[in-house]
């Protein structure tokens, strides 16, 4: 792979990345597109990352179609699909981790303990295998975006991190893996996050700034809805992901919701003056 | 400094590194000599890291004088000496650390909590900044060396890490800029260190190959000298640093002890068969 990357940069060509799980879904195939919009060559990884799950976070379950994923990267015309061994990734005494103080105690790292450590540790080591100039994330995991951006400026990698809006369902659910395990109710049920954050940013414009009174609005919201368990509700800054009591300017509205057994996360920029979303 | 690298590698050299805390010693020049026999461009860098000292460490104190290594490194043929300035090192907010959880829990890691943190985070700054084929870094910090290796090859850098030997003065006292520090007498007392270890050398090709038995003759002799106080004497297996209890294969002896109130560390590969040191 890095010898694939260094000919190519030798020859002048701008090599764009995208890291996946693998089984894809639009929400993958949309940042692969900009990605080569953005560059001449573009690389893609699909790897099961076992350092960013916690016990009973489901590694073992995650769902994977190696044949389908490879089929759509060669349709959307990705040069190199990377597919690292796990046995040579993490080699025997691996014992080297990246993690950051603030970002990651916020929003999904509260409940999730070791998994952005975990992230970006896979995607520093992805970066130095692949040694892109432009990488791009989706902002449907918008803590993982900041971090990422924080970790790159911080170590100097000398990389353009892109953040890609999220790619919605007809109806309006941010696409994930993990809808496929939603039953035909509970998928209905999913569509409260994006709704009670539709709902907030009305309140927003309508001038209803307290940002407690709009997370209690939503939470009603979803509550209302069966099989539903709220793991957070935010209103925060979209760079430190701290808490806003007050909005006065652009802020970021986050949501992680379980649906059933299936964790759904959502978000979306609230703003006073507009109402385009994240 | 990436500019020139990438224009340097794009024409075919093979860039090595050697990175500094600067106030150059004959034990620097031969890493950068080493690194200039390797390599056809050689960069070194002189920055003192303030996240790799805790508190009372010195951090203020450290010794400078950039004009005179300067100087040095012009005469030793250095192509670039990076001196990256610490508000663009660590910019507002900076966050992000690399970490290991086992090499850095011996030695002088005990005793210097967060000290390899420190090192580590520094050292991949500076490689994905200057971007090197290859990097010299010195014996006489051997944990260092361990520590970097590790990261090296857990994180996917493509850069041949290459340990040199340590430099030491006509009588045998390991090279440092602490040594500046040390009053005439004490500068005599600091031979305890390689003489304690030359006396453990010959012991095992005697067959004394209990290391209890090394590591009490060492602190005896140590501590017959005025005005030293052992942080500690190790003899450990060179990969992991763990324990070796029963010496069977070469070994790492190392230690930590303080001279007055300057701390020497020196360590040297015990080996039955020769007498040959590290």
């Amino acid at each position: 792979m890095t010898n694939w990357s260094d000919r190519h940069r030798r020859e002048g060509h701008l090599i764009s990345f995208v890291p996946t799980m693998g089984f894809l879904h639009e929400g993958h195939l949309s940042l692969m597109k900009e990605a080569k919009r953005l560059g001449d060559k573009l690389v893609i990884s699909l790897f099961v990352n076992p350092t960013q799950f916690g016990p009973g976070e489901g590694f073992d379950a995650y769902p994977s179609d190696l044949d389908r994923d490879l089929k759509l990267a060669r349709e959307i015309g990705v040069d190199v699909a990377f597919t690292p061994n796990k046995a040579d990734f993490y080699p025997q005494g691996f014992d080297t981790f990246i993690d950051q103080e603030k970002l990651p105690n916020h929003l999904c790292g509260l409940s999730r303990s070791g998994h952005f450590r975990g992230v970006m540790t896979i995607v520093a080591k992805l970066f130095n295998v692949v040694n892109p100039a432009i990488s791009v994330f989706g902002e449907k995991d918008f803590q993982q975006l900041a971090i990422i951006r924080r970790m790159v400026k911080d170590l100097n990698f000398h990389i353009r991190i892109i953040g890609h809006p999220t790619m919605r369902e007809a109806d309006g659910l941010a696409m994930s893996s993990r809808n496929s395990k939603l039953t035909p109710d509970q998928r209905i049920t999913g569509l409260c996050l994006i709704k009670s954050m539709e709902k907030a940013q009305n309140r927003l414009k309508n001038k209803e700034t307290n940002a407690a009174t709009l997370i209690k609005g939503a939470a009603e919201f979803i509550c209302s809805h069966p099989d539903t368990k709220i793991d957070y509700i935010k209103i925060c800054d979209p760079d430190t992901l701290e808490d806003v009591a007050e909005i006065d300017r652009p802020v970021l509205m986050a949501m992680a919701v379980n649906v059933g057994t299936t964790r759904l996360i959502d978000n979306m920029i609230l703003n006073e003056e507009t109402n385009d979303a994240a």
